[in-house]
């Protein structure tokens, strides 16, 4: 199965696309969308949405799983946020898609075994689990990745049950 | 000047085109797109951009206005609504137009000139602008024409002054 997850920021947002059987996971793309700050918000929301949509478009996913907000987190921040992940939900249904949503938390434990694990434990992780000699750059590709392999974790997860 | 004014909400996204010489306004269209809560969030803000895009490709605008968030409202209600909002920004931005935000207390203080106005005030105010002899259904349309012609006052500020 292929996955597709997505780490949505405002200024960058992370994508990466596995494929896996459950078990063992193999990275065929990674990389971040970046935005530029001085161009109206919701330029900068169609730059992200037209980068989804090319990713989406080259990789043909089967599933989307996109990380879920803190409701916790700084209103301001959370906010714009969840204006960038409504347009990456958006592509995700636009390309007939499921799209599946973890917490920051479920995607740390399922990948790192460990809720508050920081952003470098979850970037070594993700390459230890994909095979990846190379450093994963930016964390927000590394946390896309997260959130792919976490989905296909719950997937298998299912299956077995 | 042909503005359409949109009211986000992830049940109802109110919307309402006007045209406008910046004195006078006249109400082109407006109506509700509506989703149906037993869906998937992405397929409802799916739902909701297709309507948008709709009626950008009917009336063909030349300014789009949303209404602004409340920062400080239930912060899980505010975190849904910014989703929508996202969605209703990259749709603006799509159909190559520039997007006005404004907050609801703008609004309501160009519109009814008072920032504390109830929806049926709004509703009113709107149908005296306007000329309309029917009653404006629902408040999210009324809403949505409010916005668009806030935006026609302030453009018309920006020209005289």
């Amino acid at each position: 199965m292929k996955i597709l997850g997505i780490d949505c920021g405002s200024a960058v947002t992370g994508f990466g696309v596995i494929e896996s059987d459950g078990r063992s996971h193999r990275s065929v793309a990674y990389g971040a969308i970046r935005t530029k700050t001085r161009e109206q918000f919701a330029e900068r929301l169609r730059t992200i949405a037209d980068g989804l949509d090319r990713v989406l478009a080259e990789h043909q996913p089967q599933e989307v799983v996109v990380e879920g907000v803190f409701h916790a987190a700084n209103s301001k921040t959370a906010l714009k946020l969840a204006h960038v992940r409504g347009v990456a939900l958006l592509c995700g249904a636009r390309a007939g898609l499921k799209v599946a949503e973890y917490s920051p938390l479920e995607i740390k434990v399922s990948v790192v075994g460990y809720g508050r694990a920081e952003k470098e434990q979850v970037r070594m992780m993700v390459q230890s689990l994909l095979g990846l000699t190379e450093t994963v750059s930016p964390h927000d590709a590394s946390d896309a990745l997260a959130a792919a392999i976490c989905h296909a974790n719950a997937v298998a997860c299912r299956w077995e049950g």
